[in-house]
């Protein structure tokens, strides 16, 4: 059975001034939030985020990886980004900015980009919520790599052989984003 | 083939102050720090995340429910928790974490707590990493509902059913952590 909600049961965070939310501390590209005794980062001018479980007809997952500061390592992903984030496309759809990420980081379309779920990826942490789309029917049609201030590397592998590479992969020091395990789930379903 | 490293395999984070990592706001519970161009949230007094994959012996996933402040909304997660955060423990083995937070937050011990996968929820805004363990051979030897800080709800879904349990879920408002379609990645498999 399909998880895929329509627009009128998206889930909202409630906005921040109904939950006494207060600005610990203000950055270039996040904030730290404190609401009671939680304290939390977000970001900031970002509507929504997407991530792409995106397989080829002949069965291939697509993946990404790219250098994460944070951990200060390489991490193989699922195609992602944010959306809203920027300027003048503030209140970009998802399913577009799903469709433009894809294409920016993978060089692919697709046919078909269906939404998945929603849900968060690390809610004691952080308020991003993510919406998973399922991305088919792909053609490549331009080159990958990502922004300019992005380097992004792509992987294609077969959805039968991508946990035995991604121990591989984890074996020369790449670290895996476990929402490509989720990604996998619904691949296989 | 089970994903399963051992002690001398496991990733770390290459140390801070190797990275030129600068503190930019130092909260109570977490950090805002930056390194290069990049900001992120890391947690103070941590060694690690553990997150549990608990099926019953009649096939139910066993999922906790509970309030959290950084998105307002109740979340439905697998078992999950902190490693190394309580005094005299710093250096808490991550399997005996895992069976320490599985019996607080469900009441459950278990005969096996295997390692599955090791990985990030969003290295973009966090450097957590976190460790999925599958428990089997589940025994209810006492309450649940976490420590007296955390008011948590148990679920036992039969696996079949988790999927449209969680739509059920999420039209009530509900938010769905995406570790949890990992885990039914891992406990499918």
């Amino acid at each position: 059975m399909p998880d895929t909600p329509d627009a009128a049961q998206r889930i909202t965070t409630p906005p921040a001034a109904q939950r006494q939310v207060e600005t610990l501390y203000e950055g270039k590209y996040l904030r730290m939030m404190k609401v009671g005794r939680w304290e939390y980062a977000t970001r900031k001018k970002v509507s929504g985020i997407v991530g792409i479980v995106a397989v080829t007809d002949d069965a291939k997952l697509v993946l990404v990886e790219q250098f994460r500061a944070p951990v200060g390592r390489n991490v193989i992903e699922l195609p992602a980004g944010l959306a809203g984030d920027i300027a003048g496309r503030e209140n970009e759809k998802m399913e577009t900015a799903a469709r433009r990420e894809l294409l920016e980081e993978t060089g692919y379309e697709c046919r078909e980009m269906v939404e998945l779920v929603e849900g968060v990826p690390s809610a004691g942490i952080c308020d991003e919520v993510i919406q998973l789309f399922r991305a088919s029917g792909l053609k490549k049609v331009g080159p990958c790599g990502g922004e300019p201030t992005e380097q992004i590397t792509v992987h294609e592998v077969p959805l039968g052989e991508v946990e035995a590479w991604l121990t591989n992969q984890r074996k020369q020091g790449k670290l895996v984003d476990l929402k490509l395990y989720a990604g996998l789930y619904f691949a296989r379903r």
